[in-house]
């Protein structure tokens, strides 16, 4: 039995002010701390032993990423970082706050642009100083791969081929995987691991720093996915992500 | 013109209780937190910009690491982890305070013992809970590398190959490379780049948490070495490690 434990990073700043992060690089508020802290508490009372870990480019990633392993007594396991891991790519709407967007444009608006499969909102201009492709963090990346912004279609594209290249082939060496990750980029994921349709999955809401765990046997087929910890708390969590862009 | 920067890990709980620690997998004292954040500040303010890191599977350089790469928002290079850059092996003597080894069994033999170049102190046996071999943390490392205690000759010899194997062929990718390491097994490192003998090799004592900048040329000939920071300060740390093994 091969597992993986897909986990959100815990909340972030941008989350707490209802703001478009994407490639924002946000750090963790003290809350996300405690739940990344919660995160590991959970895993370890699971019997969890990681061999690898996988996480984006992104600070609120990495920082749940290493507080989990530190608690899990895990820190000297390796650790690979991606871009192809970040959040999806906001465009123009990075830093913008969800629920003004949503009074200026309407509330429909804002969830097309969150939750649609394949609608963008507009690029970044090539001299916006939040232009990603001119942040030395992303130097060792073609700029042609870095993105302007994107529809959770791009970033699932973008995400999958990750899994498939990284992440499965590092399950012939390690039993258990930990994929620290994105509301978007851990969607494209489950997306593909549950054949989930191109309608159903924008519906999908994950909840910051809940573990989630898939189980597979030897021949990668999914055999079994649960979230671990308490069901009323993940049923609170995951509607708060999906009222963020409400307008009131 | 390339750079290297060995930076041995903040102040331990074990160095404070002057006890020796080996690869015994101590926390960090609030102390060298700060003395990292210091590390890293200094390695700002010299206008580093490292392109991948190198640590070893113990969490007090770790965490020493991690806190610079956050503070330095470099957390997104790639971290290489290995048992060689682990502390010196210090057998039976692991868990023992240094003064009072020293008073039981004279300053001149803990001297020979910690300072010595090919001398080690007794073997952890197989059964001792203190078996490195019996950790899964180590559960990746082929047993029979793993040490049961080492001179500061064993230690060179599994530092060394690790220098030349993996941060030199880094250097031909990156121009700024940072291992953030243990006193024991930096001075191995420093005693093959500066050819120091080995009846000198034992009198450098390596501050904590001081960063110790190496600059080569094209043909990784060592051009030069210094260390960051106060020239006072670094007298004040030095001293001290000097000192650790007195029995007053």
């Amino acid at each position: 039995m091969k597992k993986v434990v897909l986990l959100r990073h815990g909340e972030s700043t941008w989350n707490k002010e209802n703001r478009f992060t994407g490639w924002t690089d946000v750090d963790l508020t003290p809350a996300g701390v405690e739940e990344a802290h919660e995160a590991a508490r959970l895993m370890n009372e699971a019997g969890f032993r990681f061999g690898i870990a996988f996480t984006s480019y992104l600070k609120r990633a990495i920082k749940t990423l290493n507080i989990v392993l530190e608690d899990m007594d895990l820190l000297q396991i390796p650790v690979e970082k991606s871009w192809r891991l970040n959040e999806k790519h906001y465009g123009m709407l990075q830093g913008l706050n969800k629920a003004e967007t949503a009074a200026k444009y309407s509330e429909e608006q804002v969830l097309i642009w969150r939750r649609s499969y394949d609608v963008a909102p507009s690029e970044i201009p090539e001299n916006d100083e939040r232009n990603t492709r001119k942040d030395p963090k992303y130097s060792d990346v073609d700029p042609k791969l870095i993105p302007l912004t994107e529809s959770l279609k791009d970033c699932v594209n973008r995400a999958v081929p990750y899994w498939n290249d990284h992440i499965v082939p590092s399950l012939k060496t390690y039993d258990q995987v930990i994929v620290a990750a994105h509301g978007n980029s851990l969607r494209g994921i489950i997306k593909y691991l549950k054949n989930i349709s191109d309608e159903e999955i924008p519906k999908l809401n994950l909840p910051t720093a809940m573990p989630y765990v898939f189980e597979f046997d030897d021949n990668m087929n999914l055999v079994n996915d649960y979230f671990l910890g308490n069901p009323e708390d993940l049923a609170k969590r995951m509607e708060a992500v999906a009222n963020q862009g409400k307008a009131t």
